[in-house]
């Protein structure tokens, strides 16, 4: 049933320099996994059903490595603050909102709904500590046909009263919703999420990271993204060098499982060494960058020291759940990266952005975000033509252009997941 | 026949730090003038027919104060390389295209087809150097609806063969230009356009600032927006003490007529000190300061020392028409400038944003950009429902999330400009 050819404008990064570009050409996908794309129909392929999108692109599904779920309800407000105060004033409040579980019911539906629609295919999601609410969104994601990583959020110190689980009550709430929902879905899986150091005691970490070695569950977290972020975990954790340690020291820094951390805006030198010799995934998230005030994450370097690193929309730190957004923030900052903090740091190419957006952040799920062999085929259809031009353009440029005017929006007629057609 | 009241969620800035938000509410408006916004339906305009807009949202027209009609055609490619690269390599190759009529047909149908449907309702437009071409924009722009001042671009130096003048053609081919579209559009009218210094001579600036003194003719024009541009312009005219100062020696600064400049990234003390006797208009364009790498200008500092600031979509250097998407990219770059450049610039609020985008800009076309008496009717009317949310928000707030959300791709309903309704 998922034995199939593809035919369009095929376009992918295999490398983060290189953007492949077939005008006319197939992917050939057998049980969902891709055996190669061609420039011509194979003969070995002649038996299997085309689905015709001549003239349309076809480029494969976007990862959002960082996207929190119960602030979607407020994206677009509250832009007028910096990290701390921003979750104090906005994000805490919302989130308390999701022990109501009919209240997450009517937020989750417009969520999963959002995501079903966008460009994304794979994404890494933050609920709330509510682990019922977060097990409704579970629902709704596994409903919509992505495949998602979803985590209930562990919260065990300098939280609001209607948002603070003791140490205990957040590991067992934690160990339950892995044993809930670890094998309950095909393409919903659980990940380990304490929210960020300032809210997780050492103890609650430790547990943590124990959990993720037992049952080797990934993580995600945020690191560095925010000076006065950064100041305050070293008052809280006087014995780690740096942020990073911290988690490490708990085992979740990449020692037990795959690990994502999102921003690293300012990571210090020794966090980067630690970031590359652990594998650590980044999650860089340029919208949120912007509006709550945090600075420029510097990618150049990340890319150029081999760091992997893909995109998040960071909903509601961004404002925006488009990958194709995120994509043209982090080349628009890039630049201003170079002009006002290092003019040694080049500005990111369009196929950079493209492979962060696709193969890297894809690299987390295994062999997902590009169109090579063995990959799960998972895949957006955009028609162009609705943006019109009175030039000729080749299917290159009709990419990076699709990108940049946020085609995802207008033009999105086809999605698959794993060789399955989910619009 | 423009004799209405508009019922609706009313919301305009008539101060930049006031935003006025009425839910339920009223403007009358007679023969495209209005009389007033008010939150009960006077008994003096119970004989007008009410358009009901009953729970949308109803705003001023935006205000594109900078925008390059032959440029539209490649936006959303070659974000790779600064402003003077970026000019020889994209934007005069495609503005020689426009010696071609059927090619400017072509183009320029796109490109009005395209402001019609955006939120904005006036436009300070360039064209090209070609006079004929540049008439077929205006007529196409006149039967669009909307109020453009529209500008025969002057370039006789340092310019690609395929689009340099002689001086003497140069004026010669304005002069004409201003004969024949002074007084033949409704809506649109000519604006003088010297590219910017470096294409234009000393005498053609001269001549062009004669023709503005005479006729009354505003100006446009590029001023202090890229590092190696001015240091071109301190070579080119080594008499001057600065870039604006060149353009003021030739009565293009604000001394004759109204007059706009594009960017001001970098301009110097001295230059703000003359944009601001001269009440020279600033069209802050964010999204081309990170385009081509021009860097973040310093809009606070221009907002709190009382010059001029509107918003322009800088069509390609910017890749949207959308002044929504201008707001946001305005908020988040001095939230940058603010983390990266300096600490004491407080990031833009959205009444601020939404002011530049209306009144601050409208106020080059007179009275317009604001529901205030005695200004002309120019507004919007934004369907915010297709932005689904769980909880209840104030009418203030949906009016930030529609803009931050880029409601004017999804939910714009209405149009009407000096009391005509458009679309």
């Amino acid at each position: 049933m998922n034995s199939f050819v593809i035919k369009g404008d095929i376009v992918f990064c295999p490398y983060k320099r290189q953007l492949v570009a077939i005008e006319d050409g197939y992917v050939v996908v057998r049980d969902g996994i891709i055996e190669l794309p061609y420039t011509e129909l194979p003969e070995t392929a002649k038996d299997l059903p085309v689905h015709d999108y001549t003239g349309k692109l076809v480029m494969p599904g976007m990862v959002d490595l960082h996207i929190h779920a119960p602030q979607y309800a407020y994206r677009g407000l509250g832009a007028d603050m910096e990290l701390l105060d921003w979750l104090k004033h906005y994000a805490f409040k919302e989130e308390a909102k999701y022990s109501d579980l009919s209240y997450a019911e009517k937020a989750y539906t417009i969520f999963a709904d959002a995501l079903r629609k966008s460009a994304s295919t794979r994404a890494v999601v933050f609920g709330t500590i509510h682990r019922e609410a977060t097990e409704l969104l579970m629902d709704k994601l596994e409903k919509s046909g992505i495949v998602s990583l979803v985590g209930k959020v562990n919260m065990d110190r300098n939280s609001p009263d209607t948002l603070c689980e003791t140490t205990e009550s957040s590991f067992r709430e934690t160990e339950r919703f892995l044993h809930k929902t670890a094998d309950r879905y095909k393409n919903t899986k659980p990940i380990l999420t304490p929210r960020f150091v300032p809210s997780c005691t050492d103890e609650l970490l430790l547990r943590l990271g124990w959990l993720s070695e037992q049952n080797d569950i990934p993580v995600q977290s945020h690191l560095s993204e925010n000076p006065g972020e950064i100041a305050w975990v070293r008052e809280l954790c006087p014995d780690s060098r740096f942020y990073g340690e911290v988690y490490d020291k708990a085992g979740l820094f990449g020692n037990n499982a795959n690990t994502v951390m999102a921003h690293c805006v300012w990571s210090s030198d020794e966090e980067i060494a630690l970031m590359k010799e652990r594998g650590v995934y980044i999650a860089h998230c340029p919208a949120s960058n912007m509006n709550v005030s945090s600075g420029i994450a510097p990618i150049r370097r990340y890319l150029d020291e081999g760091l992997r690193v893909g995109l998040g929309s960071d909903i509601a730190g961004g404002q925006s759940e488009s990958l194709f957004t995120a994509m043209v923030e982090a080349m628009q900052l890039s630049r201003l990266y170079w002009r006002h903090i290092d003019p040694t740091k080049k500005p990111l190419s369009f196929p950079e952005a493209l492979y962060m957006a696709t193969k890297g952040g894809g690299a987390f799920f295994g062999k997902a975000g590009s169109f090579e062999r063995d990959y799960e085929f998972d895949a957006i259809v955009i028609d162009d033509s609705t943006l019109p031009h009175p030039q000729s353009l080749t299917v290159a440029q009709r990419a990076e252009r699709a990108v940049w005017l946020g085609a995802d929006k207008t033009g999105l007629i086809a999605k698959y997941v794993r060789g399955t057609k989910i619009i």
